[in-house]
């Protein structure tokens, strides 16, 4: 080991027979020194924390803010022009070809170099023709909020990790649920890192409550046992591919999904799923969920909650409802009747960071009732022994699949105190009329072709011309044309084996006008793909 | 519907038969009006990206930057004074008693008063006598880096959404390849939620891999089929409660688990883990994993890793190292020698989030063979279309369980950069050096003892006094006492079904005045507690 300067971890020459503690002397070792202003590059290792943190913070803050600045000037766009290739030499640049250094730089300088890089490269939702995904612009003050959580870095498998931050998620989650029409203190849930850990987490309680009717033991406790490849799950045909990912982490298989099919809108066929519940009881098979959608990816079609909650009562079936896209709809006055039946699921996924507004992640799972989450309670020594519980120290460790997480409700809290429900809801409304008048542009358009009508903020279309073969490769050319051009982020997708493109408008804040040059420069490219083949 | 004065989404009135979208007077609709600067509570609605983002979130950026010092002045200490109760209370009157009020605040308000509260009722690990917990005080860099992460808010899970931080992720991961001793270029991996999340991502692919010897069946297509209950997996009695967890989710079952006994050291015994092996195949079950520990959690021990691997080598079981704690030992020139054989483990879970000094998350799964990753990889038609990948549109949706995926990776870059490998070893020597400093304390002090050398950063020990009985319920009093005062955040675990106590040393800018005054704080809570019992 080559000796620090300014630490030297040999403690051999420290007086370690004294035994008086509260003789402060002692505290006059080398490792006082920590060289925290020796030069620039230990001033790297100033923390967030502490009395002294908001200082060391506050100029490289600074720096993060003119970076993310000189990335968007660079970019000039919703995307970087060029291809994948030159955006990743860029990067490569930035890091100087080695991204764990033996030794450090400068902080502003590092920071300002790799910021204003990420910057550069990256796919803005932010600007109007950034609109390929459910990818949303976060709020201002959603940002500076998880500055806050991260700065603090509490973490909330413990109270002593987080005291402010335990007591406040729980007030989240109340509301949530109290959002969606649960009783808030029968309900229960969690932020997650997202719909498809919500997801896995509504399929492992499914599944746990299904198991021990097959063996009559927990599934936690034993493992599927011989019940496996016997449990089924239910979802519509254009679910989420994360519903069969699941299954297959589960340890059920993706094989154990039985895709239901849908009607002309995309909705799930109650009848459908009766008939197909039937035969897989008939076929010695147990049901373990239901899986409906509120809003789906492409279309945001939303099954037909009140039908299918009917059908899961009946047939004694875990009712999931997949609304990370739709759940949005709950804060809108206009919208939020098409979530009708919501409250009669057993479990619920949302993602704020769709109609939300919010960084990555702010997933959120909600169960209609809190003790549906025992199977995921466990005791654990270092983090919530019983004597601290009953001495009224609270744990939210049962409540999470992970173990260390990040207090993401805080950016909820700040967004929904400055918003309210009332001002969230106005975003939402505003992105559905968007998708309405893309939709409308899109059927008066003789090169454009509209696949539905809009249900949320998607509309679904592609470049036509009855005179021109191949539609797919040019629909699919065109917008890697609009990629490399640095011009617009368009989505893409499948609808009957055809490729078919998608704006997925999430900007509240672009204009009529935007959509209008969105699709104008969707049309230009696809005619010329079609005019250069 | 109650009419929104800023935004009217009923576009009937516009003149939808015009198709000529180049005509920009269109835009003039009402939609472009989206109130933003009307009212205050409007401006809580600006974005953090593109041309004006940096300049509404600046002045977000200083209130937060205010109110975290003014939270930590509120505190004054490492936390907050008082019960979980008044904790609670303080939360609920920084929330007005709702966390999602009808109607919205002006941004700068909301936002000081809310963090002002989660700051002032926080454990800050930036207080030298936060230490409880491997909660490690971020770097005021890798913070700022955060915040540019948060405002351009990229997703891993295609290219179009964060075409830069695509092409950075793998720059980290084959560095931190390089760093364990994987061959950076057949090693893959992704960064993740936290030790957790890697140690499921490890253990999915030990099923994955070990289900078809039994069913002839992948279990990730087909489930696990009459094969569960069959797979196994072993790791130390000490090993992290996550291991049990995940064997649960993933369908195995908690019993699926088999502890192997552990010697003096809290290490592994590699003999006993033959036997478990032996006993396993012999009893018909098919051990699909054996789990490494590299540093626990309380003791920081590290199992013997050469001779685990050996074993997992003779045996064809996947070997999979939950080095979340001990991985940070790579940086170090003094310690990386006690991971000799961690680049023979086939999967590594590192936490950057613990020896790293990132805000969470910034959880790491390595594997030595990015083909091992294959059950992960999808292909879905709206994120990783086949025909964009053979243009060149790489795709990272097959490395993670999840979807949606902030660039965790920056900051980690911008860490990385600034301190280089030198500078984080030297943070972890220094913290070494202050669990030495303690140990050596606690040693020679008569009200103090102590239960192991310490590995890495932390040490374990009581209050003691032979004249007196129920150490543990003292030990777990005197804990809470200093919780209450605010005065200090002692770890607490149990070694042999009693109660003990833990410093975990993760500051590296604490002093070894601070460690002494923190175990007076101890012994002077652990006196009072036995004088008035």
């Amino acid at each position: 080991m080559s000796a620090p300067e300014w630490a030297d971890p040999d403690l051999d020459n420290t007086d370690l027979d004294n035994t008086g503690l509260d003789n402060t002397d002692l505290g006059n070792t080398d490792l006082d020194n920590t060289g925290l202003g020796n030069a620039p590059v230990w001033s790297g290792a100033a923390l967030a924390g502490g009395l002294t943190g908001p200082a060391a913070l506050a100029p490289l803050l600074d720096v993060a803010v003119r970076a993310l600045a000189d990335g968007a000037h660079l970019r000039a766009g919703p995307v970087p022009a060029g291809t994948p290739a030159d955006v990743a030499a860029a990067v490569a640049t930035a890091l100087a070809g080695n991204a764990l250094p033996e030794t450090g730089t400068d902080p502003a300088t590092a920071l300002a170099g790799l910021a204003t890089a990420l910057s550069a490269g990256t796919a803005d939702p932010a600007d109007p023709h950034c609109a390929g995904h459910l990818h949303c612009p976060p709020l201002a003050v959603a940002v500076a909020a998880d500055v806050v959580a991260a700065a603090l870095n509490p973490s909330l498998d413990s109270w002593d990790q987080g005291p402010s931050a335990t007591a406040l998620e729980p007030w989240l989650i109340r509301a949530l649920a109290a959002a969606v029409g649960y009783p808030p203190d029968r309900a229960g849930g969690v932020l997650t890192s997202g719909g498809t850990e919500s997801n896995l987490m509504g399929l492992l309680l499914a599944r746990d409550r299904a198991a021990p009717r097959l063996t009559g033991r927990p599934a936690a406790a034993h493992g599927l046992g011989v019940a496996a490849g016997r449990l089924v799950v239910l979802c519509s045909e254009v679910a989420h591919f994360s519903v069969r990912r699941n299954a297959a982490l589960l340890g059920l298989g993706e094989d154990a999904v039985i895709a239901v099919p849908v009607d002309g809108a995309h909705r799930m066929d109650p009848a459908a799923l009766t008939d197909r519940l039937t035969a897989a009881v008939g076929d010695g098979l147990v049901p373990a969920a239901v899986v409906a959608t509120a809003g789906t990816t492409d279309f945001g079609s939303i099954d037909p909650l009140p039908a299918i909650a009917d059908v899961c009562t009946r047939y004694g079936v875990w009712c999931h409802v997949d609304a990370a896209y739709g759940g949005g709809a709950v804060f809108s006055d206009a919208l939020a009747g098409l979530l009708t039946g919501l409250d009669r699921a057993d479990s619920i996924a949302l993602d704020l960071h769709k109609l939300g507004w919010q960084p990555v992640p702010a997933g959120v799972f909600l169960t209609a009732r809190v003790k549906s989450l025992a199977s995921l309670e466990r005791r654990v020594a270092y983090l919530n022994p019983a004597d601290d519980e009953t001495a009224g120290y609270p744990s939210l460790l049962g409540r999470s699949l992970r173990t260390t997480r990040r207090v993401d409700a805080f950016k909820l809290a700040v967004t929904f105190r400055v918003l309210g429900r009332q001002g969230l809801g106005r975003l939402v409304d505003a992105c559905h009329a968007l998708a309405h008048h893309a939709a409308a542009r899109v059927r008066a358009h003789p090169r454009l072709s509209l696949a539905a009508d809009p249900v949320l903020t998607t509309a679904v279309f592609r470049w036509q011309d009855p005179a021109v073969p191949d539609l797919d490769r040019i629909n699919a050319a065109l917008r890697r044309r609009l990629l490399r051009e640095g011009r617009a982020v368009v989505g893409r997708t499948e609808v009957n084996g055809a490729v078919w493109l998608k704006l997925t408008l999430l900007n509240p804040h672009a204009t009529t006008a935007d959509v209008d040059a969105l699709l104008a420069a969707v049309v230009r490219a696809g005619d010329t793909e079609a005019a250069t083949r």
